[in-house]
């Protein structure tokens, strides 16, 4: 399993009426969160498109337990737990201050190229996840 | 069953550099898209949190199947089938040209008071719903 | 001098704690409403990113006068005054109902190729727009 | 003169399909650079809002000189120059690798109260900010 803890700070342009962060918002912070977790084993996004493959999701969800709200500082904890075949799976916790689950979610990926097509996962991608 | 059929126009600023509206966008077309289910039937959003209630989303999914691309038009048909008790669930498709879906995914709402608190469900509203 | 008048209805996503809309949320309805103004010339910007052109804003501004809210009905008023040279100057007026001017400002965009480098106005553009 | 660095690391929900960061995009990140340019001097912004002050945006502007790309690394330089009278001026340099300068641009902000009237910049700010 691979684990990464991401930090973000909360601004007023992520944050609604109500006072808190609008639901959408968390799905960027998933993004930042995966990315990093990403890096964090030597996986680049970027040189993942410079050689040809992307990993759109293909599926998402998140449930809201507690709010966020300007200012805070949540983590984003990002794990992959299983090893990617055609599809990868991301998970996310989102906590604040006080050990307190603000929300969870997943994201699933697929792997294509640069026309769409669904590929298998570069080698590269499964070498580095394999062992985790 | 209320069903609404909401038209969207994309441009630029939903659209990633893989050149498809980005995953978390389809949730901001599904808000317009509740919006306005809502004010089809009579339920003004502005009129309930002038009453002191909140619709917040607990809980949301999405499942990608067709890329959406900048200028397409699409609609996005939502649905609401229960009659809400405690929580409200609301279904949205999202489909292009050619009857094409695009993605499917779901919101699930409580319902607070201005202190957070979770509350019954107005009865204007329940009454609404109810028969449809 | 071309004008266009294009309707934006506000949502949840755009407005923030202060209960108006975000300051950078301006700049997406400017774009929404340059798009249609071009459109309604018949200059399409997909066509113009499929001949090799691109129109990246290379300034912008806005002032705020009035507040938008949720629920509001907003129209972007968009002219084009000058015949483009190397640069393009695309001026907004936001009004809501009973004729208040919310914000005005402006968007600068220069014509670049695939590469990024700046090249002239194509002809198609500069002939719709010099006779206006 | 006030003057604060801040960090901010680019991902793909920032970017268009141009490749480059979409350009509503920067005032948000003008909006975390000037939160911890104020924090950075004792102001908090969450404090103001609960003394009853908001300094919302009155006018802003932007200029594009390079392009900032999904997965670099900018540096938003913030500066406030003036003692802020009725109102106060925020202006911001956006630098990547190489010391290139990517943007500049400005915010002025009025402060209001609760019920949305111009007020006199609160004596704690004035304070802080005139000896600067």
């Amino acid at each position: 399993m691979i684990e990464y803890k991401h930090k973000v700070h909360v601004y007023y342009r992520d944050v609604d009426q109500m006072g808190v962060v609008y639901y959408a918002r968390y799905f960027e912070y998933f993004e930042e969160a995966r990315t990093e977790l990403l890096r964090s084993v030597g996986i680049s996004v970027p040189d993942i498109e410079k050689a040809g493959y992307y990993l759109p999701v293909i599926a998402c969800n998140c449930s809201y337990k507690n709010p966020v709200k300007f200012d805070d500082d949540i983590i984003i904890i990002t794990k992959i737990k299983d090893r990617p075949r055609s599809k990868l799976k991301i998970e996310y916790e989102v906590m604040k201050s006080g050990n307190i689950l603000c929300a969870n979610g997943e994201t699933i990926h697929s792997f294509i190229n640069k026309i769409g097509k669904a590929v298998k996962p570069p080698k590269e991608i499964i070498n580095i996840l394999k062992d985790k």
